[in-house]
Protein backbone atom coordinates (compact mmCIF):
# COMPACT_ATOMS: atom_id res chain seq x y z
CA UNK A 1 0.00 0.00 0.00
CA UNK A 2 1.61 3.49 -0.96
CA UNK A 3 2.16 5.58 2.17
CA UNK A 4 0.86 8.61 0.16
CA UNK A 5 -2.74 9.40 0.14
CA UNK A 6 -4.33 12.53 -1.02
CA UNK A 7 -8.01 12.89 -0.53
CA UNK A 8 -9.77 15.02 -2.62
CA UNK A 9 -11.62 15.75 -6.08
CA UNK A 10 -10.45 15.37 -9.38
CA UNK A 11 -12.65 18.66 -10.42
CA UNK A 12 -11.05 20.93 -7.24
CA UNK A 13 -8.86 22.84 -8.41
CA UNK A 14 -6.81 22.43 -5.75
CA UNK A 15 -6.81 18.58 -5.66
CA UNK A 16 -5.59 18.93 -8.87
CA UNK A 17 -2.40 20.89 -7.64
CA UNK A 18 -1.49 18.38 -5.76
CA UNK A 19 -2.37 15.65 -8.13
CA UNK A 20 0.26 17.19 -10.85
CA UNK A 21 2.80 17.55 -7.93
CA UNK A 22 2.86 13.94 -7.20
CA UNK A 23 2.44 13.04 -11.18
CA UNK A 24 5.72 15.34 -11.91
CA UNK A 25 7.63 12.96 -9.69
CA UNK A 26 6.38 10.00 -10.50
CA UNK A 27 5.34 9.04 -6.56
CA UNK A 28 3.65 6.13 -5.67
CA UNK A 29 0.21 7.48 -4.26
CA UNK A 30 -3.07 6.46 -3.59
CA UNK A 31 -6.02 8.64 -4.45
CA UNK A 32 -9.08 8.48 -2.04
CA UNK A 33 -12.11 10.42 -4.33
CA UNK A 34 -14.38 12.78 -1.71
CA UNK A 35 -17.77 12.92 -2.77
CA UNK A 36 -18.08 16.85 -2.05
CA UNK A 37 -22.28 16.39 -3.17
CA UNK A 38 -22.59 14.11 -0.86
CA UNK A 39 -20.74 16.29 2.12
CA UNK A 40 -18.07 14.40 2.71
CA UNK A 41 -15.55 16.69 3.14
CA UNK A 42 -17.92 17.93 6.08
CA UNK A 43 -17.89 14.55 7.89
CA UNK A 44 -15.86 14.25 11.37
CA UNK A 45 -13.48 11.90 9.56
CA UNK A 46 -12.47 13.70 6.99
CA UNK A 47 -12.36 16.89 9.60
CA UNK A 48 -9.56 15.39 11.94
CA UNK A 49 -7.84 15.41 8.28
CA UNK A 50 -8.74 19.02 6.61
CA UNK A 51 -10.42 21.35 9.75
CA UNK A 52 -11.12 23.76 7.45
CA UNK A 53 -13.43 20.99 5.42
CA UNK A 54 -12.10 21.61 2.05
CA UNK A 55 -10.08 19.49 -0.40
CA UNK A 56 -7.29 18.23 -0.51
CA UNK A 57 -6.28 16.76 2.55
CA UNK A 58 -2.59 14.46 2.96
CA UNK A 59 -1.08 11.84 4.30
CA UNK A 60 2.32 10.16 4.00
CA UNK A 61 3.43 8.35 7.03
CA UNK A 62 1.96 9.45 10.03
CA UNK A 63 2.90 13.45 8.63
CA UNK A 64 -0.70 14.93 7.62
CA UNK A 65 -1.11 17.92 5.78
CA UNK A 66 -3.46 20.43 4.17
CA UNK A 67 -3.65 23.41 2.35
CA UNK A 68 -2.79 22.42 -1.60
CA UNK A 69 0.81 24.44 -1.61
CA UNK A 70 1.75 23.42 1.56
CA UNK A 71 1.74 19.65 0.41
CA UNK A 72 3.27 21.08 -3.33
CA UNK A 73 6.40 22.33 -1.11
CA UNK A 74 6.33 19.40 0.92
CA UNK A 75 6.54 17.18 -1.77
CA UNK A 76 9.00 18.93 -3.72
CA UNK A 77 11.76 18.93 -1.46
CA UNK A 78 10.62 15.76 0.48
CA UNK A 79 11.24 14.03 -3.07
CA UNK A 80 13.87 16.38 -4.49
CA UNK A 81 16.15 13.61 -6.44
CA UNK A 82 12.57 11.75 -8.36
CA UNK A 83 11.05 13.22 -11.28
CA UNK A 84 10.96 16.80 -12.71
CA UNK A 85 13.22 19.18 -10.43
CA UNK A 86 10.47 21.92 -9.51
CA UNK A 87 12.57 23.98 -6.79
CA UNK A 88 15.60 26.07 -7.69
CA UNK A 89 18.31 24.29 -6.15
CA UNK A 90 20.78 26.59 -5.10
CA UNK A 91 21.72 29.77 -3.12
CA UNK A 92 19.03 31.04 -0.89
CA UNK A 93 18.72 34.34 -3.70
CA UNK A 94 17.50 31.81 -6.55
CA UNK A 95 15.08 30.29 -3.90
CA UNK A 96 13.80 33.40 -3.44
CA UNK A 97 12.83 34.28 -6.32
CA UNK A 98 10.96 31.28 -6.85
CA UNK A 99 9.15 32.13 -3.85
CA UNK A 100 8.35 35.54 -4.60
CA UNK A 101 6.48 34.10 -8.03
CA UNK A 102 4.89 31.01 -5.99
CA UNK A 103 3.60 34.20 -3.85
CA UNK A 104 2.28 35.88 -6.77
CA UNK A 105 0.29 33.37 -8.34
CA UNK A 106 -1.60 33.12 -4.70
CA UNK A 107 -2.00 36.48 -3.63
CA UNK A 108 -1.97 38.14 -7.77
CA UNK A 109 -3.26 35.65 -10.13
CA UNK A 110 -5.68 33.10 -7.35
CA UNK A 111 -8.09 35.58 -6.22
CA UNK A 112 -9.11 37.15 -10.26
CA UNK A 113 -8.95 33.75 -11.91
CA UNK A 114 -10.82 31.72 -9.15
CA UNK A 115 -13.48 34.08 -9.23
CA UNK A 116 -13.77 33.90 -13.32
CA UNK A 117 -13.42 30.05 -12.94
CA UNK A 118 -16.25 29.82 -10.30
CA UNK A 119 -18.80 32.46 -12.37
CA UNK A 120 -18.11 30.92 -15.90
CA UNK A 121 -16.66 27.32 -15.72
CA UNK A 122 -18.12 25.51 -12.33
CA UNK A 123 -21.33 27.41 -12.43
CA UNK A 124 -22.41 26.70 -15.72
CA UNK A 125 -21.89 22.95 -15.16
CA UNK A 126 -23.61 22.64 -11.98
CA UNK A 127 -26.77 24.45 -13.79
CA UNK A 128 -26.82 28.24 -11.92
CA UNK A 129 -25.93 31.49 -13.29
CA UNK A 130 -23.06 33.24 -13.95
CA UNK A 131 -23.11 36.94 -12.57
CA UNK A 132 -21.77 38.82 -15.88
CA UNK A 133 -20.67 42.06 -13.79
CA UNK A 134 -18.43 39.64 -11.50
CA UNK A 135 -16.60 38.31 -14.85
CA UNK A 136 -16.24 41.58 -16.09
CA UNK A 137 -14.84 42.95 -12.80
CA UNK A 138 -11.99 39.94 -12.84
CA UNK A 139 -11.49 39.93 -15.98
CA UNK A 140 -10.19 43.66 -15.47
CA UNK A 141 -8.18 42.46 -12.69
CA UNK A 142 -6.70 39.11 -14.13
CA UNK A 143 -5.58 41.23 -17.28
CA UNK A 144 -3.41 43.88 -15.16
CA UNK A 145 -1.94 40.51 -14.08
CA UNK A 146 -1.09 38.58 -17.40
CA UNK A 147 0.49 42.32 -18.45
CA UNK A 148 3.08 41.78 -15.68
CA UNK A 149 3.17 38.15 -16.76
CA UNK A 150 3.88 38.65 -20.28
CA UNK A 151 6.84 41.55 -19.37
CA UNK A 152 8.17 38.68 -17.08
CA UNK A 153 8.12 35.90 -19.56
CA UNK A 154 10.40 37.74 -21.57
CA UNK A 155 13.24 37.40 -19.37
CA UNK A 156 12.93 34.03 -18.68
CA UNK A 157 11.00 31.09 -20.07
CA UNK A 158 9.00 29.95 -17.29
CA UNK A 159 7.82 32.31 -14.84
CA UNK A 160 10.92 31.89 -12.07
CA UNK A 161 13.44 30.46 -14.54
CA UNK A 162 13.93 28.88 -17.41
CA UNK A 163 13.10 26.02 -15.89
CA UNK A 164 9.51 24.87 -15.14
CA UNK A 165 9.21 25.30 -11.36
CA UNK A 166 5.89 24.63 -8.29
CA UNK A 167 5.73 28.68 -8.99
CA UNK A 168 4.44 27.66 -12.74
CA UNK A 169 2.68 24.10 -11.77
CA UNK A 170 0.46 26.22 -9.21
CA UNK A 171 -1.26 28.01 -12.00
CA UNK A 172 -2.62 24.79 -13.99
CA UNK A 173 -5.73 24.15 -12.41
CA UNK A 174 -6.76 28.21 -13.05
CA UNK A 175 -5.40 28.29 -16.48
CA UNK A 176 -7.30 25.21 -17.50
CA UNK A 177 -10.69 26.20 -16.53
CA UNK A 178 -10.05 30.31 -18.04
CA UNK A 179 -9.36 28.00 -21.38
CA UNK A 180 -13.17 27.23 -21.24
CA UNK A 181 -14.79 30.86 -20.94
CA UNK A 182 -14.42 33.76 -22.71
CA UNK A 183 -11.48 35.10 -20.36
CA UNK A 184 -9.10 32.83 -22.78
CA UNK A 185 -9.10 36.02 -25.35
CA UNK A 186 -6.75 37.76 -21.87
CA UNK A 187 -4.41 34.85 -22.61
CA UNK A 188 -4.63 34.61 -26.28
CA UNK A 189 -3.60 38.19 -27.03
CA UNK A 190 -0.37 38.22 -24.97
CA UNK A 191 2.10 35.80 -27.07
CA UNK A 192 4.26 35.21 -24.02
CA UNK A 193 1.87 34.26 -21.72
CA UNK A 194 -0.05 32.57 -24.50
CA UNK A 195 3.29 30.40 -25.32
CA UNK A 196 3.47 29.79 -21.48
CA UNK A 197 0.22 28.64 -21.37
CA UNK A 198 0.89 25.88 -24.08
CA UNK A 199 4.10 24.82 -22.56
CA UNK A 200 2.40 24.30 -18.71
CA UNK A 201 -1.02 22.98 -20.15
CA UNK A 202 0.91 19.97 -22.38
CA UNK A 203 2.74 18.66 -19.57
CA UNK A 204 2.48 14.56 -19.53
CA UNK A 205 1.40 14.50 -15.67
CA UNK A 206 -1.13 17.40 -16.31
CA UNK A 207 -2.84 15.04 -19.07
CA UNK A 208 -2.90 12.32 -16.92
CA UNK A 209 -5.24 14.69 -14.00
CA UNK A 210 -7.42 15.55 -16.45
CA UNK A 211 -7.66 11.70 -17.56
CA UNK A 212 -8.95 11.24 -13.84
CA UNK A 213 -11.67 13.38 -14.16
CA UNK A 214 -13.15 10.98 -16.67
CA UNK A 215 -12.44 7.82 -14.71
CA UNK B 1 24.86 52.02 4.03
CA UNK B 2 23.07 49.24 4.37
CA UNK B 3 23.04 46.63 1.77
CA UNK B 4 18.93 45.66 3.03
CA UNK B 5 16.57 48.40 1.67
CA UNK B 6 12.63 48.51 2.51
CA UNK B 7 11.11 50.77 0.61
CA UNK B 8 7.28 50.65 1.98
CA UNK B 9 4.68 52.13 4.80
CA UNK B 10 4.65 51.61 8.11
CA UNK B 11 0.94 52.13 7.95
CA UNK B 12 0.76 48.86 5.58
CA UNK B 13 0.06 45.40 6.83
CA UNK B 14 2.12 43.91 4.39
CA UNK B 15 5.59 46.84 5.09
CA UNK B 16 4.65 45.63 8.45
CA UNK B 17 5.50 41.92 8.21
CA UNK B 18 8.46 42.48 6.63
CA UNK B 19 9.49 44.69 9.16
CA UNK B 20 8.43 43.09 12.11
CA UNK B 21 11.17 39.90 10.16
CA UNK B 22 13.74 42.26 9.91
CA UNK B 23 13.74 43.51 13.73
CA UNK B 24 13.50 39.59 14.96
CA UNK B 25 16.61 38.89 12.95
CA UNK B 26 18.70 42.24 13.92
CA UNK B 27 19.53 42.91 10.77
CA UNK B 28 20.84 46.34 9.88
CA UNK B 29 18.40 47.99 6.78
CA UNK B 30 17.83 51.04 5.23
CA UNK B 31 13.69 52.08 5.50
CA UNK B 32 12.69 54.18 2.32
CA UNK B 33 9.20 55.24 2.94
CA UNK B 34 6.88 55.83 0.24
CA UNK B 35 4.35 58.14 -0.11
CA UNK B 36 1.09 56.00 -1.10
CA UNK B 37 -0.98 59.45 -1.01
CA UNK B 38 1.07 61.03 -3.12
CA UNK B 39 0.77 57.83 -5.17
CA UNK B 40 4.35 57.52 -5.01
CA UNK B 41 3.72 53.62 -5.18
CA UNK B 42 2.46 53.99 -8.80
CA UNK B 43 5.45 56.23 -10.19
CA UNK B 44 7.41 54.60 -12.74
CA UNK B 45 10.64 54.09 -10.50
CA UNK B 46 8.53 52.51 -7.95
CA UNK B 47 6.93 50.03 -10.38
CA UNK B 48 10.80 48.58 -11.47
CA UNK B 49 10.84 47.84 -8.06
CA UNK B 50 7.21 46.28 -7.67
CA UNK B 51 5.35 45.68 -10.89
CA UNK B 52 1.82 45.65 -9.21
CA UNK B 53 2.82 49.21 -7.65
CA UNK B 54 2.28 47.48 -4.16
CA UNK B 55 4.18 48.44 -0.80
CA UNK B 56 6.92 46.85 0.41
CA UNK B 57 9.18 46.45 -2.08
CA UNK B 58 12.75 44.96 -1.12
CA UNK B 59 16.39 44.93 -1.93
CA UNK B 60 19.41 42.86 -0.47
CA UNK B 61 22.23 43.79 -2.68
CA UNK B 62 21.51 42.95 -6.17
CA UNK B 63 18.57 40.75 -5.39
CA UNK B 64 15.21 42.84 -5.83
CA UNK B 65 11.62 41.28 -4.30
CA UNK B 66 8.39 41.98 -3.73
CA UNK B 67 5.59 40.16 -1.92
CA UNK B 68 5.77 40.52 1.83
CA UNK B 69 5.90 36.64 2.70
CA UNK B 70 8.66 35.63 -0.15
CA UNK B 71 10.37 38.58 1.48
CA UNK B 72 10.03 37.13 5.11
CA UNK B 73 10.85 33.49 3.53
CA UNK B 74 14.45 34.75 2.31
CA UNK B 75 15.37 36.74 5.24
CA UNK B 76 14.54 33.56 7.38
CA UNK B 77 16.63 31.18 5.29
CA UNK B 78 19.38 34.16 4.40
CA UNK B 79 20.07 35.10 7.90
CA UNK B 80 18.79 31.29 9.63
CA UNK B 81 21.91 32.44 12.01
CA UNK B 82 20.69 35.45 13.36
CA UNK B 83 18.44 36.97 16.15
CA UNK B 84 15.08 34.74 16.45
CA UNK B 85 14.67 31.38 14.67
CA UNK B 86 11.46 31.61 12.39
CA UNK B 87 12.04 28.49 10.86
CA UNK B 88 11.72 24.98 12.17
CA UNK B 89 15.00 23.87 10.98
CA UNK B 90 15.16 20.32 10.88
CA UNK B 91 13.85 17.25 8.62
CA UNK B 92 10.99 18.31 5.80
CA UNK B 93 8.30 17.17 7.63
CA UNK B 94 9.04 19.79 10.46
CA UNK B 95 9.30 22.69 7.82
CA UNK B 96 6.18 21.24 6.12
CA UNK B 97 4.24 21.68 9.56
CA UNK B 98 5.32 25.64 9.23
CA UNK B 99 4.15 25.81 5.60
CA UNK B 100 0.80 24.76 6.12
CA UNK B 101 0.17 27.29 8.83
CA UNK B 102 2.34 29.95 7.01
CA UNK B 103 -0.72 29.05 4.09
CA UNK B 104 -3.44 28.87 6.61
CA UNK B 105 -2.41 32.46 7.62
CA UNK B 106 -2.20 33.64 3.75
CA UNK B 107 -5.69 31.28 2.34
CA UNK B 108 -7.96 31.17 5.52
CA UNK B 109 -7.05 34.23 8.13
CA UNK B 110 -5.95 36.95 5.99
CA UNK B 111 -9.26 37.34 3.38
CA UNK B 112 -11.59 38.07 6.41
CA UNK B 113 -9.08 40.07 8.63
CA UNK B 114 -7.74 41.78 5.85
CA UNK B 115 -11.58 42.58 5.01
CA UNK B 116 -12.60 43.88 8.70
CA UNK B 117 -9.74 45.46 8.93
CA UNK B 118 -10.10 47.81 5.92
CA UNK B 119 -13.79 48.29 6.83
CA UNK B 120 -13.68 49.39 11.10
CA UNK B 121 -9.53 50.13 10.96
CA UNK B 122 -8.64 51.87 8.16
CA UNK B 123 -12.11 53.22 6.54
CA UNK B 124 -12.74 55.25 9.75
CA UNK B 125 -9.36 56.89 9.71
CA UNK B 126 -9.79 57.70 6.28
CA UNK B 127 -12.84 59.35 7.45
CA UNK B 128 -14.92 56.50 5.13
CA UNK B 129 -17.87 55.04 6.21
CA UNK B 130 -17.66 51.30 6.96
CA UNK B 131 -19.76 48.56 5.63
CA UNK B 132 -21.06 46.89 8.34
CA UNK B 133 -22.83 43.87 6.48
CA UNK B 134 -19.42 43.71 5.34
CA UNK B 135 -18.13 43.36 8.63
CA UNK B 136 -20.02 40.90 10.19
CA UNK B 137 -20.07 38.51 7.24
CA UNK B 138 -16.37 38.42 7.81
CA UNK B 139 -16.73 38.00 11.08
CA UNK B 140 -18.45 35.05 10.56
CA UNK B 141 -16.00 33.35 8.49
CA UNK B 142 -13.18 34.26 10.90
CA UNK B 143 -14.55 33.46 13.41
CA UNK B 144 -14.74 30.06 11.78
CA UNK B 145 -10.80 29.94 11.23
CA UNK B 146 -10.10 31.15 14.93
CA UNK B 147 -12.12 28.13 16.27
CA UNK B 148 -9.69 26.29 14.32
CA UNK B 149 -6.49 28.12 15.76
CA UNK B 150 -8.10 27.86 19.38
CA UNK B 151 -8.31 24.03 19.11
CA UNK B 152 -4.83 23.44 17.42
CA UNK B 153 -2.98 26.29 20.02
CA UNK B 154 -4.03 23.41 22.83
CA UNK B 155 -1.56 21.29 20.96
CA UNK B 156 1.11 23.37 20.51
CA UNK B 157 2.15 27.44 22.24
CA UNK B 158 2.55 28.81 18.69
CA UNK B 159 0.88 27.68 15.28
CA UNK B 160 3.63 25.56 13.91
CA UNK B 161 5.74 24.48 17.20
CA UNK B 162 5.94 25.56 20.79
CA UNK B 163 8.53 28.13 19.14
CA UNK B 164 7.57 31.45 17.27
CA UNK B 165 8.06 30.97 13.57
CA UNK B 166 7.01 33.17 10.56
CA UNK B 167 4.06 31.63 10.77
CA UNK B 168 2.77 33.77 13.92
CA UNK B 169 4.85 36.64 12.32
CA UNK B 170 3.05 36.79 9.64
CA UNK B 171 -0.61 36.98 11.63
CA UNK B 172 0.64 40.16 14.08
CA UNK B 173 -0.43 42.87 11.30
CA UNK B 174 -3.98 42.52 11.30
CA UNK B 175 -4.35 40.98 14.81
CA UNK B 176 -2.94 44.34 15.48
CA UNK B 177 -5.66 46.49 13.13
CA UNK B 178 -8.37 43.60 15.03
CA UNK B 179 -7.66 44.69 18.38
CA UNK B 180 -9.00 48.16 17.64
CA UNK B 181 -12.27 46.69 16.38
CA UNK B 182 -15.28 45.29 17.95
CA UNK B 183 -14.41 41.94 16.19
CA UNK B 184 -11.66 42.04 19.44
CA UNK B 185 -14.36 39.98 20.75
CA UNK B 186 -13.86 36.95 18.59
CA UNK B 187 -9.92 37.07 20.29
CA UNK B 188 -11.34 37.29 23.57
CA UNK B 189 -13.38 34.76 23.69
CA UNK B 190 -11.26 31.99 22.80
CA UNK B 191 -8.70 31.73 25.62
CA UNK B 192 -5.87 30.10 23.65
CA UNK B 193 -6.35 32.21 20.93
CA UNK B 194 -6.08 35.27 23.32
CA UNK B 195 -3.33 34.18 25.01
CA UNK B 196 -1.38 33.40 21.91
CA UNK B 197 -2.12 37.12 20.29
CA UNK B 198 -1.36 38.64 23.67
CA UNK B 199 2.42 36.59 23.45
CA UNK B 200 2.66 37.23 19.92
CA UNK B 201 1.77 41.08 20.14
CA UNK B 202 4.22 41.78 22.88
CA UNK B 203 7.08 40.85 20.94
CA UNK B 204 10.09 43.61 21.12
CA UNK B 205 10.67 43.52 17.58
CA UNK B 206 6.81 44.16 16.94
CA UNK B 207 7.12 46.77 19.35
CA UNK B 208 9.70 48.53 17.27
CA UNK B 209 7.46 48.53 14.18
CA UNK B 210 4.67 49.96 15.89
CA UNK B 211 7.09 53.22 17.13
CA UNK B 212 7.96 53.53 13.40
CA UNK B 213 4.18 54.24 12.70
CA UNK B 214 4.67 57.38 15.19
CA UNK B 215 8.26 58.76 13.71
Amino acid sequence: MAAIKVHGSPMSTATQRVLACLLEKGTDFQFVPINMAAGEHKSENYLSLNPFGQVPAFEDGDLKLFESRAITHYIAHEYSDKGTQLLIPGSNKDMAVLELWKEVEAHQFDSPSSKIAWEAFYKPFFGMVTDSAAVEENEGKLAKVLDVYEARLTQSKYLASDCFTLADLHHIPNIQCLLATPAKKLIDSRPHVCAWVKEITARPAWSKVLAMQKQ
